[in-house]
C-alpha cells in the first residue's frame, strides 16, 4: 500500500515534470497552418487572416470553400465604416450571392470545467471574464457555461440580416473601436494577423453629412482572395503569432498589468481590455 | 410665510420653464469655434481637430501658439504603430525642437458636487463613471472628486519623456483600440472630428519583425497645421458636432443601450464603452 502510494506520487510528479517539460520547450511562437490562413490581397497590399475552424467550424468550411472557387475575387468593399466595420461580398442579389447556402449561427459556445483559457481580466463591460485561446481574444460566463469571440478590432466575422441564421458569404473586418454588443449575435470566424494598416486604408463608402460620398466605381475591390496553401510556394508569407498558452504570454499579461516602467510615474488601474492586449505576429522567411 | 413657500414654489417652476425653454431651443448640433479649429493637412486628406482649452489650457496655448508660428509645417510622423499612436513633431534635437518650453502635466481635474456632465455608463474598467462634455469623452471618479479626458480613438495628446512635466510639441493621435492605461498620466488636449481615415492612413514607421522597415524619407510629412481661423474664408471647413449636452444626444444614449432594432435578436448587456460611442460631426457649407 505504502509502495503503491510512494509510485503513485512519483508517476504524478513524473506527469508534472512532462508537463514543464513541454511548457519549456513549445515554442513562444506558433506557426500558422497554411490550410487555416487566408491572403486577401488590396490593391493597396496585403492582408492575412487566421481562420478559426475550432470555434466556427461552420463559417469557416464555407468561407473556405467559397475562397477555393474564387467566389470573392472581384468582390468590393461596399459599406465601410470609420470606426466601425469594413463590410463586403459579391453584388447583392447577383447570381453568385444568390447561390451560397445559409449559416447558422455559431456566435458561442458551451463550456465545461475542464475548458481552459489564457484569463486576463475579470468583469469588463461586456462578460464576467476575457482572455486569449489559440491567440484568439474571448469572453466567459462561467455562471452560463458560455463562451464566444470578442468583436476586437481586425477580427473577421458573417454579415447577416434580422434573422440569425441568415449569413452566407457577406464578411465585415472590424476596423476600429471594439463594439462588442455584437458579440454573440455575429459569427466571428477568424482574425488579420498582419495587415491592419491595410483593413483600415480601404475607402470608406459611409460619409458624414456635408461630405460628398464616393462614387461606386471607387469602393475597394478585393483582388484576390485565397488559402496560403493555394499560393504559389515562393510568394507564400509565412507568419508566426504568440503563443497564448505559453508561460511567456501570462507573463507579458502580468507585466502589462503592472506598468513598472519608468514612464508610469502613476500606475494605471491594473486592468486589462482584451481588445487592447496585443497578440504579436511576425513573418518568417 | 405660506406665501413666500408659494412664491418660492413658483420662482422655482418659472425656473424649470426657463431650463425647459432652453433645452428646447438649443440646438442639437454645436458649430465649432474657428480660434479652437485645426486643419491638419497631409498629403492624402484633411483632418481636423477641436481643441479643448476648457480641460488642458496650458496644452491648447502652446499648440495654438506653435500652430501660427508654422512649427508643425513640415514635420513628420516619425513613430507610427498600427494600433496604438501616430506621433509627430519636429526632428529630435533640431533647433526648432529645443526651443519650445515644456508644459505641466493638465491630466485630469479637480471637480466638485455641482461638476455635471451626461454620464453613460458606471464602473467601465478604468472609472467610476464615463461619460460626454463638451462633445469630449472623460471619466470621473466621484470618490477622488477627479475627471480626465479618456484616450478613446482620434483623441491627440501631448508626448512626454518619463518624467510627467515633459511634453513639449511632439503629438500624437491614437489610432486604435482605446489605451485608456494612458489615461491621467497623459495630457489630451483636443480630438479629431473629421477626418480620422485620413489619419489611420499614415504610413506606419513599426513593422513586425522580419518585415522591411519603410524608409525615413517615406515617413508622412505634415504638409501644413492651421488654425481655421487663419485659412482663406473660402477654403474653411465649417464643422458642427453633435450637441453632448442636448436632450436628443441622452436620448440616443438610452437607445443605444437598449438596442430594440429588430436585428438584435438577443440582447446585448445595456452597457456602453465610451470611447465606442459616436459624437456626431457634419459639414456646414
Amino acid at each position: 500500500m505504502k509502495l503503491n502510494v510512494i509510485f503513485t506520487l512519483g508517476a504524478l510528479l513524473a506527469s508534472f515534470s512532462t508537463l514543464a517539460h513541454e511548457s519549456e520547450t513549445s515554442s513562444e511562437w506558433r506557426a500558422l497552418d497554411a490550410n487555416k490562413t487566408v491572403l486577401l490581397t488590396l490593391p493597396h497590399g496585403k492582408v492575412i487572416i487566421e481562420l478559426a475552424p475550432q470555434f466556427s467550424p461552420k463559417h469557416v468550411e464555407q468561407f473556405i470553400k467559397l475562397t477555393k472557387a474564387g467566389h470573392y475575387d472581384g468582390n468590393k468593399f461596399y459599406r465601410v465604416i470609420d470606426g466601425f466595420v469594413a463590410q463586403g461580398g459579391p453584388e447583392d442579389g447577383s447570381r453568385a450571392d444568390k447561390l451560397v447556402p445559409t449559416l447558422k449561427m455559431e456566435g458561442d459556445f458551451t463550456t465545461d470545467e475542464q475548458w481552459q483559457f489564457t484569463k486576463i481580466q475579470d468583469n469588463d463591460l461586456f462578460a464576467e471574464q476575457t482572455g486569449f485561446k489559440d491567440g484568439f481574444a474571448l469572453a466567459h460566463n462561467p455562471s452560463e457555461k458560455k463562451a464566444w469571440l470578442t468583436h476586437c478590432p481586425g477580427v473577421i466575422a458573417m454579415a447577416r440580416g434580422n434573422t440569425p441564421d441568415s449569413a452566407s458569404s457577406h464578411f465585415y473586418i472590424i476596423n476600429g473601436q471594439a463594439p462588442r454588443y455584437l458579440d454573440r449575435i455575429m459569427t466571428i470566424f477568424g482574425r488579420v494577423v498582419y495587415g491592419m494598416n491595410n483593413v483600415q486604408a480601404i475607402s470608406r463608402t459611409a460619409v458624414i453629412e456635408g461630405e460628398t460620398p464616393i462614387d461606386k466605381k471607387d469602393h475597394t475591390p478585393m483582388i484576390s482572395m485565397q488559402m496560403m496553401n493555394d499560393v504559389p510556394k515562393d510568394q507564400q508569407i509565412n507568419i508566426e503569432v504568440k503563443n497564448t498558452e505559453h508561460p511567456k504570454f501570462s507573463e507579458m499579461i502580468t507585466n502589462r498589468k503592472k506598468r513598472e516602467a519608468a514612464f508610469f510615474y502613476k500606475k494605471p488601474p491594473p486592468v486589462l481590455d482584451v481588445c487592447q492586449t496585443p497578440v504579436l505576429s511576425r513573418i518568417v522567411k
